[in-house]
């Protein structure tokens, strides 16, 4: 054995992540030495706080809380981003990509604003910069569409990308909670990211979906141009009410490519989704991705979309295709030519604008209980051609009513303006509440 | 472009995969080349009669009809075996991999019995053998094994891996059909082998199950060491009584090692599956597999089993693979010292004999519809401490009755007993038939 390479691995952060990473490379060493032909080292952890006390137990001199010796590091072969953020992760990653080492990283939201510029500079060095981890923790859906998947193009691919907010959603419909408590449970249970705003406002699961439809399609989108909405207005009412019509309620992200206009539609938002789909009843915190690609259909991956273990399990999984990489097996050779071609594939695809989606819709209105009130709905948003499929009307004590409306299929920029209509009316107690049914095209 | 290095392919058979293989290469191949980094050429095509008629246009002079000389074209770098058969398969890939060659084939009834071989082959001459396409169709489950979980250890391992049999059962529980109905519709959809029996006896399921469980442990089970059984005797009234218990029949494939007693336990069968899993759902001619790591928790996968164009995005996956293979990426290296390790911990493992299962069953039993015989039934069983979970009773017009039994946890050994107490008892009118029961332990 002793004569098998060894790859020196420098970690950036050491907290849950890291630390899995460190336990679950420990716990299985033998057969993973084994399987990669190499030994594994790792030599330097990066922390901000050499004393604090950690779960896992590590050489004192392993520490250091200086992360760029650890990038500098000549030895070092692989440097594993684990510390979040996008100030000093992006400084230090540049930094290591620049000089044309492998980096392994989870940081999503890293990736979804600067991977433009962190990929052309791995591809110009030589470095290189694997993310199976940033997207849906254990299920391999990096190496899926990358690899296993490299002889489809890809008509639509949805998915639910956030465990905290499937789960909140999971707690509110079996028990009939509402937001609020199940938040609080979730809170207690470490589920929510110190930035509330990541899992609560869908902003985790967009910068997933970006970085999704970067790898199936070239392209890279910005956040502010498409649709990012959380579950924050969803209530215990709007999921009965869909149950009774036969949807679930899920935070969905959904890239779709129309390969007739070469449009890219690339959004993030909460749906209806019919019960009779996969990706509907993956519940609690798993994650789910479905895939529909030109030759092999329909694939769908589901599992556990963060946590210690899931997420090293692909951390590890990165570091054995960097273990491969480093032991000679070559990046494609990409000519300027090649690349020009691909460039002009992808430019050549636009980006639908966030009014472009067509669909039908679900809308939950407060309105005064009063005599012909639906009818004047109803007129209000015929205007704009949007006409009802279901309807359905809870009282209120206090004089008030909700309806609960589906509508058949329409135009986001017909809602927005028939909500527009609807609230310059005054018929409504409180801003109307939309919910976009997802169907497949 | 022209700089990057040919690839060159020969296809032994060019049936419906081959053809596929073919099609969605020329379909995609602007794409699929520049992620290669390589120029794909499919240049021979060894076929049985080149004058037959062919629904995919090919030079004439690519065909011919002693595929030997494919093998043995030392121009050729990737021999795709898409001709199915045990008998010239064998030595057509023996031949190529003893050169040294890359093969990547379909054919998981040549793996499952002389896969040890030509593994063994392939490690000493330095060839390869790429079987993604072999197992679950479109479904990536050898890569996400092999690559993506590389850190964990397989607990669990089931599915459903026989996309004709999930088609029957799905149409006789949704349309109340009866076996022989649903089978004369899917002989006439194409999708039964000539071979019926691989399909409704379980046999090719089996072969796939015992490729995923060398694949995860690293250790051959032979065929005739394991329970396998086919779907034959189902009828739709087990598919209705199972349903009201909450439960739906698949035929599971199971591969479960107990790390404690160091046990494998690999079967193929029918089973009652709580309709909870996330498995029990996978209906139609779609495959499932879910997979229980120590590290990643439980991944399931899901996708079309079959058909040209899934197998052939395996295909085509297992030839970008190769190509990265050929442009220098090693194999690990190891050491005899190290595959000595290996051995050591594989031969360690246990095959589980086939009596060796414990768990719940559900029996059919067909007795004359007297006073006291379910007493009788139930003390016959009882003599093997087998208790009754549930009870069932279905009279006919013709004085026979049908009891249809859940039994609380008990042993394969003691059912297979207790099954020949009541047939010597001459109770039953017929056969007694028995399902087993799937939960997670």
């Amino acid at each position: 054995m002793s004569e098998k390479r060894i790859i020196r691995i420098g970690l950036l952060g050491f907290g849950v992540v890291g630390q899995g990473v460190w336990k679950n490379i420990e716990n299985n060493r033998q057969a993973l030495e084994y399987r990669l032909g190499a030994q594994l080292r790792i030599d330097r952890i990066a922390v901000r706080d050499k004393t604090r006390f950690r779960e896992v137990v590590v050489p004192e001199a392993t520490y250091t809380e200086d992360p760029g010796s650890v990038v500098d590091d000549p030895s070092i072969d692989i440097v594993c981003e684990l510390m979040g953020g996008t100030d000093k992760a992006l400084e230090l990653t540049r930094r290591a990509l620049q000089m044309g080492k492998i980096v392994v990283t989870a940081n999503k939201a890293l990736i979804c604003e600067h991977g433009e510029e962190l990929f052309a500079i791995a591809r110009r060095t030589g470095g290189h910069y694997f993310y199976e981890a940033s997207v849906a923790g254990g299920i391999p859906i990096i190496k899926t569409i990358r690899e296993a998947l490299v002889a489809n193009r890809f008509r639509l691919i949805f998915g639910i990308l956030n465990g905290t907010s499937n789960y909140i959603l999971t707690r509110m419909e079996r028990e009939g909670l509402s937001f609020e408590e199940t938040l609080g449970d979730a809170r207690k249970l470490g589920y929510v990211e110190a930035d509330e705003s990541l899992d609560l406002d869908g902003i985790d699961a967009a910068h997933k979906t970006v970085i999704l439809a970067y790898l199936a399609h070239g392209k890279w989108v910005r956040l502010e141009d498409i649709i990012c909405e959380g579950i924050r207005e969803i209530t215990g009412e709007d999921i009965e009410i869909a149950g009774q019509l036969g949807y679930k309620i899920k935070l969905l992200g959904v890239i779709e490519r129309d390969f007739e206009s070469d449009q890219l539609c690339v959004r993030l938002h909460p749906a209806l989704i019919s019960e009779k789909e996969v990706i509907a009843g993956v519940d609690e915190v798993y994650n789910g991705v479905s895939v529909t690609g030109d030759v092999v259909g329909t694939t769908i991956l589901i599992g556990r979309g963060a946590g210690q273990d899931a997420t090293s399990s692909s951390v590890i999984s990165d570091i054995a295709d960097a273990v491969f990489t480093l032991q000679g097996a070559p990046e494609p050779v990409i000519s300027e030519e090649d690349e020009a071609v691909y460039n002009k594939l992808a430019d050549g695809l636009g980006i639908a604008s966030k009014t472009a989606l067509e669909g039908r819709y679900y809308l939950r209105l407060h309105v005064k209980d009063e005599k012909g009130v639906l009818a004047s709905v109803s007129e209000t948003l015929a205007k704009e051609q949007i006409s009802f499929a279901t309807v359905n009307q809870k009282e209120n004590s206090d004089g008030t009513a909700i309806l609960f409306l589906t509508t058949h299929e329409t135009s986001e920029a017909a809602i927005l303006r028939g909500l527009a209509g609807l609230t310059s009316t005054g018929l409504l107690g409180r801003e109307p509440v939309m919910i976009r049914i997802f169907e497949r095209s």
